[in-house]
């Protein structure tokens, strides 16, 4: 017979082995527990929404997935006609509070993991896929929201990544009513400011010339443009970047609003109890979005700065402009989590998860004990402890190596000679040590090993 | 403005409130829990595969969506032009394993825990929608797979739906090959006997004049159409089930060696601590599909029986024939998560959750004290009690109202007084009860509350 190739699409194709997915689920564990811990309530949203609501917000059309059905029909379901694959949770989130706003208390904390898809160029080097996890916090609130809920979310940045324990990090915050501000000092005229932003957005990654020669393309003066550049390039630490912001000469009322915002806010992150050395005032904190409105954040790994951003997110105003007359500041943070994976798995960050749910393996070389294997297994499972049976037919020695393969902790073996003894042999994998037990012991011996009381 | 609807596409329609993301939460652990607990490895895979792949088994194209970019792109990426979302767990798995085997220990024992997608009629009514959530196992070996593999199945159902207190359950088991030879004695042709099946299955469902027909439509006479007509129907005990068919006079080797299997799976089931009341043999267990070999399942709630099969599957002899030579004979079963959960939703049988998974609200009704209010936050927190911090500016009424609604077990109240004898008063918002504490004592009285230790 002709064979299919067993192969995936490029860009999704982020699929694991089974002690990968592991791995990738302790992370996603953690991360929701972090999320829970803080009071965020789970939601998930169906994968696609009507068109039209994907777009309210101007999502990219051409990086957007719509269903059609793989063979005509008659009749097309609404889905085929009217629906999309979302592109991220934050459109979704704003549909769900507009349609379920009765319902919910305010403010609405909630945390989403869900996958998004994105009809992008894939590039595995840069982590971006067409198919990804996105782990996502916003705080939300009618009409208004406290500067202590944008002051709130570095804690939470701060508790994920140093429970995930992969280095030292730094949350970089901004606002986007300084940056206006500054460009306002500039005279950079309002309808150039997004380009301008997009210019220094990329001080990271491009040549200083690179990126002044930009902003001259946006009608500054090569004096202007140097003193920009300048001012958003130098990394200074978060009371000088204040002090350097206080002198700045062309004042201007966006300017001191934005700026006082950042300073309140800078100070409260201390209160939440993140640390000095974990966050920072950064001019050169610009998030591509026109949709955030006051505080933006980014966060870097001092040791990886080539992974660039790893949770980022800001302050926004209005949430569901498109769906609802009421109004709904918020704020929210947004991990990736698949490219974060794939990251620290290049980079070995990721710690070692154990390679099997189960612990033991209960190993059968005489069918004729079947009924004792297997009673000791309900034993064992009564106790907590996840257990396989061999249940094929083979050597001793074929099931210890697919013991070890699979990352057993725990085997135990009996035929005759320990049954008439009515023993069974408990062999540490780990430790490759081995001890014959009674029967009636052997549960007690295994929680030994495995250090559970 | 013109407002967008803030509206679901039929079919992908099964979104939650918080509250109850929490309970489908639950139970998504469960099922994962005690799928672990037999040593079943999580895998995961992408939402779309290659056509190729998704037809290959005979997928139904016109209920298989596609994807195509929403705006028209100078250049397609390979999903649009060859992607679309999986209809099952089952082809995925295929691909997975034909794509990894040299990766994989066999027996691969695995579980998945993911959407799929059909374009299909949605009716709420039966809990059939377009966007919907499966679990499901399987055991894969290569060339050999034990009895015993399909002996195991049922007591993993009966670990996870006992578990679930759901009320009384049961296996039905049955199978292929019994079927077959049934049919092959009253002399139905190999090319009618889908249809036969495929009408056999509708028992439950339809009138028992309304199968007749359908029966004698397929070229049975009326005595054979109703001698088979009775034979799947009547209920039995497994015992008199095994007898019945002992007794059956049109014997063939397929009906030997498929009454063989049931009797022998039949009696290990017990071994593997499954009780009598819980399964049974059930002639009438047809299940559509042509790619299952032996052995087949099917669970139904004793007071429910109106919600059909809540967890189905069975065992079939080579699960990726069209993508490699290796031959891979297995045994899974699936459970509609989405379709139960909406129907335990309805007969009110879902056990409540916690609406919240934080347990204490700290209000703050006094701005004086916000980092008092943040530090004993942190200091909850650290002891491992899930807290927020109400962050706005509202009266202590709106912020208790706030914790009712919410579900907070726990609220914190502390201003000028309070704080002026380093104290707070705990609140029991289940008990209605209220006590000061000093500040040092909180968390220990908060802890007391909770039942930790």
């Amino acid at each position: 017979m002709q064979k299919v190739k067993p192969a995936l699409l490029r860009g999704f194709d982020q699929e694991y082995l089974p002690h990968e997915q592991l791995q990738f689920n302790a992370l996603v564990d953690l991360v929701r527990k972090n999320f829970e811990r803080f009071g965020f309530l789970p939601i998930e949203t169906p994968s696609a929404e009507r068109k039209e609501v994907l777009t309210s917000k101007g999502g990219v059309e051409k990086e957007i997935y719509a269903l059609s059905r793989l063979a005509a029909v008659t009749e097309e379901d609404e889905a085929s006609a009217k629906g999309a694959l979302r592109f991220d949770l934050t459109v979704p989130l704003a549909r769900y509070v507009a349609m379920r706003e009765r319902d919910l208390a305010f403010p609405f904390r909630r945390y989403q993991i869900q996958r998004v898809w994105r009809g992008e160029t894939p590039q595995a080097k840069k982590g971006r896929f067409r198919e990804f996890y996105q782990c996502d916090i916003d705080i939300i609130n009618r009409d208004h929201l406290s500067y202590l809920a944008e002051a709130e979310i570095p804690s939470v940045i701060y508790s994920v990544f140093s429970e995930m324990a992969i280095g030292e990090f730094r949350i970089r915050i901004n606002n986007r009513k300084l940056l206006k501000g500054i460009l306002h000092g500039f005279s950079v005229p309002e309808d150039r400011a997004s380009n301008v932003l997009r210019a220094l957005d990329k001080i990271d990654r491009e040549d200083p010339s690179t990126v002044r020669e930009a902003l001259e393309r946006e009608g500054l003066a090569g004096a202007a443009a140097q003193a920009l550049y300048s001012l958003i390039a130098t990394k200074r630490t978060t009371r000088e970047t204040l002090d350097t912001l206080r002198r700045f000469e062309a004042r201007n009322e966006m300017l001191e609003q934005g700026l006082d915002e950042l300073a309140r806010v800078a100070a409260a992150i201390g209160e939440f109890g993140v640390p000095e050395s974990a966050f920072c005032v950064d001019v050169g904190v610009v998030r591509g979005l026109d949709y955030y409105t006051g505080t933006i954040y980014e966060t870097t790994l001092l040791a990886y700065p080539e992974l660039g951003s790893i949770c980022s997110g800001g302050r926004y105003d209005d949430l569901a402009s498109y769906f609802t007359e009421t109004k709904l500041p918020g704020v929210g943070i947004s991990i990736g989590l698949t490219r974060l994976f794939s990251k620290l798995k290049e980079a070995g960050l990721l710690r070692p998860a154990p390679r099997t749910p189960a612990e033991v393996l209960v190993t059968t070389m005489d069918g004729r004990y079947q009924d004792r294997y297997l009673a000791m297994a309900r034993s064992l499972r009564a106790a907590g402890i996840n257990t396989e049976v061999y249940l094929e037919t083979a050597k001793l020695k074929q099931q210890l190596s697919y013991a070890d393969r699979k990352g057993f902790r725990v085997a135990l073996i009996a035929g005759e000679n320990e049954f008439a003894r009515s023993t069974m042999q408990v062999k540490n994998l780990s430790a490759k040590t081995a001890q014959d037990y009674p029967v009636a012991e052997v549960v007690a011996a295994v929680k030994h090993i495995l250090g559970m009381h």
